[in-house]
Formats: structure tokens, C-alpha cells, sequence
């Protein structure tokens, strides 16, 4: 490892790509005829492919989730507090794979990718993408690497729908579910604010109906008040209170609609660096794969009967101060595990950061992974 | 009265134009040389000219507070269910006036008026305008109606913030102030979300940097945005799912991007319909008069020394759902007020209805009005 990284860091990381060439029906009803799925592992499988761990990325995530591509990278992976030799994900004991969701814009095949069709890259023709294809293509993955049960699937947020609903697809795919920050379905208000993120970005006339790649532009104003709006959800009032005030960027009023308010300058600096790195048309498709997820729609809204045939054990948590998916929407799945018996541990930790804590390391918060992964690492034998 | 029109309505009524010669200078530091007043008045001021109530609007509000201004009008004003014969705000007793504030676009000077210097619409060199602001203007509105004292200031949201600023800049200008689902201060969140809307508009290529009129268009999907986001903070998380739920519009989902879901429908109906009736440079001013309301800023951030000189009594009130002026944002006033020795009555009004409440009939809260406006009644004779 380069001397300047730090010595609980899984390092230097590769992401590789696996080409998969079977067909993969979709909720949608159709099917990508081949796909990419990229990934970076963390840690070394052992013999009885007992260790293996399943991360899944929420909206904005991708598969650089520990480590440094380069020793020049400002930053680690988005999931860095939580992933290397003696974290709550331990390397040293488990072997960590991270993909790029379908549908994405970091390597997996998405809407930037050429559809073998046309020869143009798929823009708005890419199919939405539910999260149980989600974990259907993950469970190609896991087959393709030799691992036919997950030690763990992980995820917070949109991630910890994936982990939910592998759960209920495959029982005997996985030993144990960590299902953070997350909830069952969203609500009337997770939707909307998802639809105003939508319209800004689809009304933005360089989107071009979503073929602006043959454009050459990008909605760019149209994602920036996208992520702008985003970052507001994912931030309580009070870490918002505490980050921000109503400090003054100049120190006084400038009577005029240049930036003011400190909270007004840090939400510009998220937008536009955000539209530097991500896709608006994944971002749309993301968004879609959250207002469609409600598992408990096919069995007439019993989310009970939903989660009946789930075997994992589960860890749920929850965030104090979440208002996108609070407390009370884990809640509904810890009753949902307990109507039918099912292992489930669940803590709710008090938090000032909101949603976005279940990215942000907090002792309690890490002692509760560490005291659960204890369990799943004794019971994979590691 | 029209036989069409409720028995309990004030009927047909006529905006008045007042034009003000006198220069007005703002907070800004600039100077408006003259400008016009819309505003309608209901009921009659007694000889004591003891009986006058001012209702201040909110950011989208204007002078139309009751009655119609045709019998074939579907709607009546926007606080119809407050001012009129046997409401709240009784007209068999109380002289009304409602006006359209200072940077309006319902017939007061602002973005849409011509600016006499240049002969054309003041676009977005009409100057930003404060509470305080607003207030120096009421207060000549009332001169000129031979007004010296106001029964009551009355306003919800900031229009409660014009009650609060009132009691402060004019202590004998009024007898009670009354301020609904308001606030001493928006807090961080507030801003982003304004500042999200005011990102939406300006970054709208109609916008021309506030000079549309002269292209002869309107930054309307800018404005439709912004009034999506705002329509969620209205709600409540409660209110959304009771009046929306995750209904889908044609049973089934669709995977596309048209509407789907309910909410999706019932918030682009409100961003499209707003677009007809308002203009974006006014919402813009509004956004930011909402954001540079402190009043105790300029008193070492004590409330408290703020309210000091207040001679008003004071109706506070909050609604349990609403999310973007909670009730422990009006308890600050209230524990400032009483810090003061001052007389105030305060109420949580239990509401699913989120900030809308105070637009929205509710037994409790037009109970509360009702015997304070008893009160008022008694001590100003009528």
C-alpha cells in the first residue's frame, strides 16, 4: 500500500467488468439482451465462499465504495468508514464485492451505454430498472464469482430496498439482510419530491427528450436543482441549523440574488459538482426504481405476507433525525419480520445528520455494525 | 348581493388603486419616488374609525382576501373562510382592508409595473423589498384611509411575519397583532428550499436574467418548478398520503415517465396553473423578503430586545403538522413575548394539514379566532 494512505484502508482498488450474455427479462417486460455489470472487491474469498458480502448503492452511488483508484485520489470510496481491515465490514475477515447498479453511469450498462440496437448510446430508450432486476442481476454476479450465498447483503438508503427484497427473492441466497436508513415503499412526499427532481431535469431544454448526448450538451441546470433539492432530503433541519444558520457568505445582506446565505452557496457547490459526475438520465431511472419499490403491493399491501418466506436474519436501523425515510418507516419492517417470527435486531440511533447518516461514521452507529458483523462473521466460520 | 353568492360572503367587491407621491425609502438603500397600492376593503369603518383590520398576505397571496369580484367567479379569496358576516373576522363589525404588498403582481407597483425611468417593466431592477419594508407602506395605506390605529394586524405565514413586524416598528399603529404559522427567522432549511426555487427560475433560459417581458415570455418551468417544491413544504408528509397515498392515476405502472402516480398529477396541476396567474420576479422578491426577515438581528439576536417597545396584545398560533414554521418556531416568539411581560395568548391547533392550515377551515382554529376577535371587539367598541 502507498505510504500516504491510511493503514486502515483497503487501498489501492481495480474495478473490474463482468460481460453476462443470457438474456435478463425485466420487470418492464423487456429484456437486455447482454449486459455489463462493473465491480470492485474488497478482501479475499476464502475457501468455503462462506465470507462473501453483497454492498448495494443508494441514488447516487456506484461500485467505489473503499479505497483509492489512484494514491493521488482526494477521497476513499463512499462507504470508506465502514469497509477495510478492522472496520465494521472487516477485510480482513470477509470478502467485499460492489457493484454499479444496471442502469447506472459508472461502467455497468446504462442509458450512456451503446444499445447493440442502434449503435447510439441508449439515452431515455434504456428500460426502467426495478430494484428486484436490480437484484436479479446481482445474483448473476454472486453466481459468477462462485458465491451462492451472501455471508450478508448490505445497503442503506436504496440500498437497503435491495437487501430487503433479496431477502424475500432469494431465502436461501443470503444468511443475514442489514437494511439501513431505508424504507418499505415511499410515501406520497418521497415521491413528489422525487417528481420535482424529475421535471426539473426532463424540462430543461438541453435534455432533449433525453437524447442529449447526440447533442453534445447535458441538462445541467436541470440535474443541479435536481441534486440541490436532493441534498435539502437528505440533511435534517438541525444539521442544516448547525452546518449553516443564517451565516452570511459576505457577512451582510447584498440586497440582490447572488449567493448570500452560506447554505445557499454550499447547495450551488453540490449541484454543479454533481453534474460533473453523474448522468441525468440514470439519475431519472433511479429515481423510477424508488417510487416503483413497494414489495408489499403484490400481496394485497401485507408486507407480512411480502417478507414470509425471507430466512435471513436482519439488522434494521434507523436514524433519529431522518425525515426521508424516518424511524417510523423502518419500524413498519421490524413488525412485518416479527408478525412472522423472523430474526431481526433493530436499533434506532440518535442522529443530527439525517438521512445522510447512515454514510457518516458515528460510534454508535459503527459499534452496532461491528457487534452484528461479529455474528455473521462467526457464522460464516471467519 | 347576488342570489348565486353565499349568504355568509361579503359579496361582490372592487379592487380601489391608491397611488402614494411620497418617496419611500428602503431598506435597501434605495428609494421608490411613488408607487400605487391595490386593495379591497370589506365591511365599514365605524365613526371612531376604531374598527379597522389589516390582513397581510403571504408569498403568493395578493389583496383578494374575501368575496368575488364577478357572480360567475368559481372561487371566492383566499381567506374567505375567515372575513365576511358571521365569520372570524366579522364585516357586521369590522371595517377590513386587504392589500396587494409592495413588489406584487396583482396591481401594486413591482417587477411587472413600468419603471418611470426607463418606460419599460422594472423587471429585475425593482428593488428588493423587506417586512419592514412592507410595513412602512401599510402604514401610509392606513394614514390615507383615515386609519391611525388597526384594531388588529392580522397575517399567516409571512403574512404573520408583517403582524410581528408591525408591533415592533409601529407599537401605537395597532391594538393586537396576530400571527399565524409564522416565524421570527427562516431557518436554513427554509432558505435552501427557497433558494432551490429561486435557482429554478433564474436558471430557466425564459428567464433573460429577469428581462422576459421584453422577449415576450415567462420562465415557466422554472416557475412551475418552484411552486411544486413549494406545494410540498405546504403539506404534510400525513396530509400528502391521506389525500394522495401511492394511488397510481391509471391503476397500473406505466414504466415511463409520464404521470403515474397521483401526487405527480396534483403537483404538476399546481405548477402549470400558477404559472397563468403569477410572475417570477415577484416570486423571487417574495422568496427573499421571506428569507431576510431577522428582526432580531439587529438586536444581538435577542428576540426578546426585539419585541421590547411592543404595545400590541398578541394572538400566536400553530398548526402540530405544519413542517416549514413547526410550532416550537412560534414558541420562540411566544417565550420572547413573555420574556417582555407582554400579553399574549398562544394555541397549537392539532391539523394534518401541514402550513396550509391556516388557509383551511378547521373548528378549533376558527373558535380561537372567534374569541379573540371578541376581544378585539369589545375594545374597539363595536
Amino acid at each position: 500500500m502507498p505510504a500516504n494512505l491510511p493503514a486502515d484502508s483497503v487501498g489501492l482498488v481495480t474495478p473490474r467488468t463482468l460481460r453476462f450474455s443470457e438474456p435478463l427479462a425485466l420487470d418492464c417486460g423487456r429484456t437486455l439482451e447482454s449486459y455489463d455489470l462493473v465491480y470492485e472487491t474488497y478482501g479475499e474469498l476464502n475457501a468455503a465462499r462462506s465470507n462473501a458480502l453483497l454492498i448495494c448503492h443508494a441514488l447516487s452511488g456506484d461500485h467505489h465504495a473503499a479505497g483509492y483508484h489512484t494514491p493521488q485520489d482526494k477521497k476513499p470510496g463512499w462507504w470508506d468508514s465502514c469497509i477495510g481491515p478492522g472496520k465494521p465490514f472487516d477485510t480482513r475477515r470477509f470478502f467485499v464485492v460492489s457493484l454499479n447498479n444496471l442502469g447506472g453511469c459508472k461502467g455497468s450498462t446504462g442509458p450512456v451505454s451503446v444499445n447493440p440496437a442502434t449503435g447510439k448510446p441508449y439515452g431515455p430508450d434504456f428500460p426502467i430498472i426495478t430494484v428486484r432486476d436490480w437484484v436479479r442481476s446481482q445474483k448473476r454476479l454472486g453466481d459468477a464469482l462462485g458465491i451462492t450465498q451472501w455471508a450478508a447483503v448490505i445497503g442503506g438508503s436504496l440500498g437497503g430496498m435491495q437487501s430487503l427484497q433479496w431477502a424475500m427473492d432469494y431465502p436461501d441466497g443470503l444468511r443475514h439482510a442489514l437494511v439501513i436508513a431505508a424504507a418499505s415503499k415511499l410515501s406520497a412526499q418521497n415521491i413528489a419530491f422525487n417528481e420535482v427532481a424529475r421535471q426539473a431535469i426532463m424540462s430543461d431544454p438541453e435534455f432533449h427528450a433525453g437524447h442529449y448526448y447526440e447533442h453534445n450538451v447535458t441538462p445541467r441546470r436541470g440535474l443541479m436543482l435536481a441534486r440541490m433539492l436532493g441534498h435539502i432530503t437528505y440533511l435534517s433541519d438541525d444539521a442544516m441549523r448547525a452546518k449553516f444558520g443564517r451565516e452570511l457568505r459576505e457577512g451582510k445582506l447584498g440586497f440582490g440574488f447572488d449567493v448570500e446565505f452560506q447554505v445557499e452557496s454550499y447547495l450551488r457547490y453540490q449541484g454543479q459538482s454533481f453534474v460533473e459526475r453523474f448522468d441525468a438520465n440514470t439519475y431519472l431511472l433511479m429515481t423510477k426504481a424508488l417510487d416503483y419499490f413497494d414489495p408489499a403491493a403484490d400481496f394485497d399491501h401485507d408486507l407480512a405476507a411480502a417478507l414470509k418466506n425471507a430466512q435471513a436474519g436482519f439488522l434494521v436501523l434507523a436514524f433519529t433525525s431522518d425525515w426521508r425515510f424516518p424511524p417510523v418507516r423502518s419500524r413498519e419492517i421490524v413488525r412485518a419480520l416479527l408478525d412472522n417470527d423472523h430474526d431481526v435486531s433493530y436499533a434506532e440511533i440518535a442522529s443530527h445528520e439525517g438521512h445522510d447518516a447512515f454514510l457518516i461514521p458515528n460510534p454508535r452507529y459503527q459499534a452496532l455494525l461491528r457487534a452484528y458483523m461479529e455474528r455473521v462473521a462467526a457464522e460464516a466460520g471467519v
